[in-house]
């Protein structure tokens, strides 16, 4: 389903309300909505856009079950697009990466559009004229290749981290989750997008919510992006009607 | 209505669904949800309080209406009320002081368990051994004379701006709203703050959770209780069953 700044239905007027599918983690929930606050040019609150945040934690890990562990979160995100479909929203916009192997077919499910953080990332890189990006993820959202692909079909090529880089990524992703990254994870972090850009990676994407609160993107060499922002910037627009 | 941790429902288990009626301003919501995220002693996603978030910042200015001047936000508010009852939620917060004006009669309509912010701080002053508290609120908060009122059934007494310096914090709050307050506005909130001390409150209350946002504490001479991160204390307890 694709999404345009046209309407369906030329009656409806006003922004649009905007489903957020979150709680995945939570600290990655607040930090994109207070990026959607950010990026919208309002001067009183009325001047913002309308969301309905489903923000369950309870979904089980999305990565572990893509890596063939644990259980399937498919019911419970199902239920959560179910339920901001019922509360009037026309746009979806999940802040978690990992999701996105899953939300894609669940949305169209739903009827709801999604705006999906991956092609935003990759039109934005595209439109760049970036021709290599390394990948900062968890390791579901790697194995299931969706910047891969995304990119793959915009020319681009992807550089991901080595089995032990990887594992780092991993640790720092859950100490986020457990409540704060401590400096050697802040540190392993940036020695693996360091290295991307060793091998040649001309952006690094920080593509796990949890990675923009705990890299310092100041150490690195090449420019990082935030693919929350960027679908926050994205959806702003879409609601608001600018794009 | 009102709430333990004692559920009609024995049967029920886990963690309670909880509403949050937002977007009042939307900056303040996303403070609000980050708090809450900080207030629970969680090591994993699922560790979390599970909310839906409401935030329709199109309701019409609360502080206004209580002027006699505006649109009656009370249709609005009955409307996010009603999606979150209809989302399963169990438990009802709203991060907006001036709100509470109006919600506790939708929240009794609705069913919904209030856990009300005027209230939270009240009960921590009165705890605390307070007999004066200042209040930083919207002129509708004092009109309404919400702190007034929960502070005089347990004994306190409130000391509140005079119409010069009111007209100053009104100012402050309208900037954090348009997107960020001034120096100018920051130093007039901190000498409001410090001549409600000088006439003898305790404690200053940021009843207007915009104002948390630009009150520099560590410049006035008392402690300043912050509600938002009272109520999100007290939600975090009974949605995970602690209170």
């Amino acid at each position: 389903m694709t999404l345009t700044a046209d309407r369906d239905d030329a009656q409806v007027s006003g922004p649009r309300l905007v489903g957020v599918l979150g709680g995945m983690g939570p600290a990655a929930t607040v930090d994109f909505y207070g990026k959607l606050v950010e990026e919208t040019a309002a001067t009183c609150d009325q001047g913002h856009v309308p969301v309905v945040i489903w923000g369950d934690p309870r979904v089980p890990d999305r990565s572990l079950n893509l890596l063939g562990r644990g259980e399937d979160p498919t019911p419970y995100l199902r239920r959560g697009i179910e339920a901001l479909k019922r509360a009037g929203c026309e746009v979806l916009a999940v802040p978690c990466n990992t999701a996105h192997a899953f939300v894609p077919r669940l949305a169209d499910e739903a009827g709801l559009a999604l705006v999906s953080i991956i092609e935003v990332t990759a039109d934005a890189l595209a439109a760049d004229g970036v021709r290599t990006a390394g990948v900062l993820a968890t390791t579901g959202t790697l194995r299931a290749g969706l910047y891969a692909e995304a990119l793959r079909r915009r020319g681009l090529t992807v550089i991901e981290p080595d089995e032990p880089a990887q594992r780092q990524v991993t640790a720092a992703i859950a100490a986020v989750k457990s409540g704060g990254a401590e400096p050697s994870h802040r540190e392993a972090l940036a020695r693996v997008a360091h290295s991307l850009a060793d091998r040649g990676a001309e952006r690094i994407v920080m593509a796990c919510t949890e990675i923009v609160l705990a890299l310092d993107v100041s150490v690195v060499p090449v420019p990082a992006l935030d693919p929350a922002r960027l679908l926050a910037r994205r959806v702003a627009d879409l609601a608001l009607g600018a794009a």
